[in-house]
């Protein structure tokens, strides 16, 4: 590859992206393509926490980025970390990073995509150093597949992959701890892997895994908040009848009223702005074709940006729910299983995306993710954001799953700008240290 | 047990009704607990075709039956046919009967209750010889259990239990025909089981198996017609995507359309007066909380005594599915897996029913059955018709099932009126010929 300018000058000023970013976005998928390869189950995509390919995985990103003067090692977490120093000893670091693991039959660029995108933005340095130090990080584990727990590997940046979690067993008994020691990393050492020192932020490139940047027509977002999530479970009980026998007026049908119930979470996630309100699961008992259901079981998922808006709306499925069942002479109770708050991205970051979007062309879009991802974790503890890349039909967790070259190139113009941004302020602030 | 009058006096005019019919309610409910106890699986009501216990069951009957008078013999189906002859030799013949089989963990009256008020029929006639024989049978399969083909018995009678069906084989690869023989019967003797000579008609007393008795404050009902059924299996298709990062207004969510088509039956089914339209199973996938439903199936089952409302409700019900998939940009097809005519009960007999219902002092009331019977098979070849007893809380094909003791007694006044009455026309027919 040749980049036909450098991005950044010795002022560390983005002189002009790089004419070649197209080209450099080429690189990059067929990077994440290379990496698709490195698989547990040949003719799918399925690389989980340690599995022997994430080794290969670590090898091929290595082979990247040492010609390119980063330091790369593996944490006891098993993450990726490679360090690009900055062009002074002491100076702050900024993290550039998305996961290596992916769910079993999924895509190339879920993961993959925001490592090879940092990747690539060291590679447009061409060796200039920047007054921060760029730490590429490759998750180890953001899924959850292995261990039905996710962020194992950002979690460790953070210091919360306690005891307990450690401890968790794969389908096979093999613990978080063994998996890791059978690596040949050293579990006693996760503590070590914690992030030290002073940490400009948290970058994450991802594919939306959503239909909305391509229902726009825009190739990239800033994110400026992880939605918060409520899951129920929701039981209606009535009477299980004979489906012949049993007049329609004399029944008690839990799946008649699931049904009406199902009309209202999707009427209320209509009308809520922002809202999204998902029964994606249902379980009718017996479940025979001539009998009336006696029992009817239904998920509820509940996401908004805003805690307050997203418990409002779940109460008030619960109250729908009730009355609903009362009106029917059905019995109905719920569980929450999870109710996690929403995690706003830095405020600073997300402005210098969408000023660097504005930059290249594109006109900036705020949204909110629906989905967790890594820097939900990291902005525990450090200034966080995310770029989303439109994502074709929406699709991912699929082998369907692809990114469009264009907006790969629009997103390393956007990374190249943010660097350039965070650059001169960060020079900045030295000079008025001083 | 004693009756203080004959039911029958020599000129076959009922006299009076047995003023202890109330007593024989109680033998009658005792008989069938008796059999209720004859199981395959002990703590549960399991007697299924042909079954261990079913020998132990035939035997029970027989030693209530043959000091009546009755000749018992088991056919090549498996079925008790007992006959209690006529005053003349070449008279006709009346059938009462119904099944002796049950379905796991059923009830101690669904099928013996209709056998054993047959006997105590005979028994009140304290031999007393009619103008037509009386034909007791207990019909060796209805429920359908072991070879997931019902009427097993009762298809012998009509001649329709043909070879395939015999050849239908249980879960532990038994045929049909293996069960017969190895019972000590003999299979290639199915054709002699076949009705032969002059029938008056089938009558079978039987559960209601519904609540819609109870609600009338009635103890008995006739039944006019065996509802039609149809059998739909309906199967929406959207797309499934991240219930996270999917707007609502980009959905093509299966299961949001299969539950408004739900729905839709459901108004159908209460806007149809004698219709019951239900939808008893449902499976959305891939079923997950976080995932919209990308398909979901679901079963129909309607049923109407007119023929033509059944099959306007049904077609009425998939053009209401495709609708509902065209504004929602699902796609949806359906499968008809089942499309049965309604059988009418034989008018006659359902009059003589009526008539004997109204001199026990209650109120007659007709009605049709939703669920199938033994009197559906013979209404093919001989009048047929069926007294239904009120079923406390509807609850049948379950340990609790019940029935009132003076239900019962009703019953078997009404069965004692309706001998009376077809042995007074049976007399009529005969001096009319001479």
């Amino acid at each position: 590859m040749a980049l036909s300018k450098r991005v950044f000058t010795a002022k560390n000023n983005v002189m002009a992206i790089c004419e070649d970013s197209t080209a450099l976005a080429k690189i990059v998928i067929d990077r994440c393509r290379k990496l698709a390869s490195l698989t547990e189950r040949p003719g799918t995509i399925t690389r989980t926490f340690l599995s022997a390919p994430m080794r290969q995985c670590h090898e091929e990103i290595s082979r990247w980025l040492e010609p390119l003067g980063a330091t790369v090692k593996i944490d006891a977490a098993g993450n990726l970390r490679a360090l690009y120093p900055a062009r002074e000893p002491d100076a702050p670091r900024l993290l550039i990073g998305s996961h290596l693991d992916t769910v079993p039959d999924g895509g190339a660029f879920d993961g993959a995509l925001g490592v090879a995108i940092g990747v690539a933005l060291i590679e447009a340095l061409r060796g200039e150093r920047l007054p921060f130090a760029v730490e590429i990080v490759g998750f180890s584990e953001e899924e959850g597949v292995r261990f039905g727990v996710p962020f194992i590997g950002s979690r460790a940046l953070i210091g919360t992959l306690d005891e307990a979690l450690v401890e968790c067993k794969d389908a096979n008994g093999v613990s978080v701890r063994a998996a890791i020691d059978g690596f040949g990393l050293n579990a006693s050492e996760i503590p070590a892997a914690k992030l030290e020192g002073d940490i400009v932020g948290y970058l994450e490139f991802h594919i939306e895994q959503g239909p909305v940047l391509e229902k726009l027509g825009l190739p990239l977002a800033s994110v400026e908040a992880i939605a918060g999530q409520s899951r129920l479970e929701i039981t209606f009980r009535g009477s299980t009848n004979h489906a012949g026998t049993t007049p329609m007026h004399l029944r008690r049908d839990a799946l008649a009223g699931a049904a009406e119930w199902i009309g209202v979470v999707e009427r209320e996630g209509r009308a809520t702005p922002g809202l999204v309100a998902t029964v994606g699961a249902i379980n009718a008992t017996p479940g025979a074709t001539n009998v009336i259901a006696g029992e009817a079981r239904v998920s509820l998922d509940v996401r908004h940006r805003d805690d307050a808006v997203r418990a409002r709306g779940a109460a008030s499925l619960v109250r729908e729910a009730e009355q609903i069942a009362s009106r029917r002479d059905l019995r109905v109770d719920h569980k929450t299983h999870l109710s996690q708050s929403a995690t706003p991205m830095d405020g600073f970051l997300v402005e210098q995306i969408d000023e660097a979007i504005r930059k290249t062309g594109s006109r900036p879009h705020r949204m909110t993710s629906g989905a967790g991802h890594d820097a939900m974790i990291l902005a525990q503890q450090v200034p966080a954001a995310m770029i989303f890349l439109r994502t074709p039909g929406g699709i991912s967790h699929s082998p369907e799953e692809s990114i469009l070259q264009q907006d790969v190139a629009k997103a390393l113009e956007t990374g190249a700008h943010v660097l350039g941004q965070l650059a001169s302020r960060t020079t900045q602030r030295r000079v008025e240290r001083a």
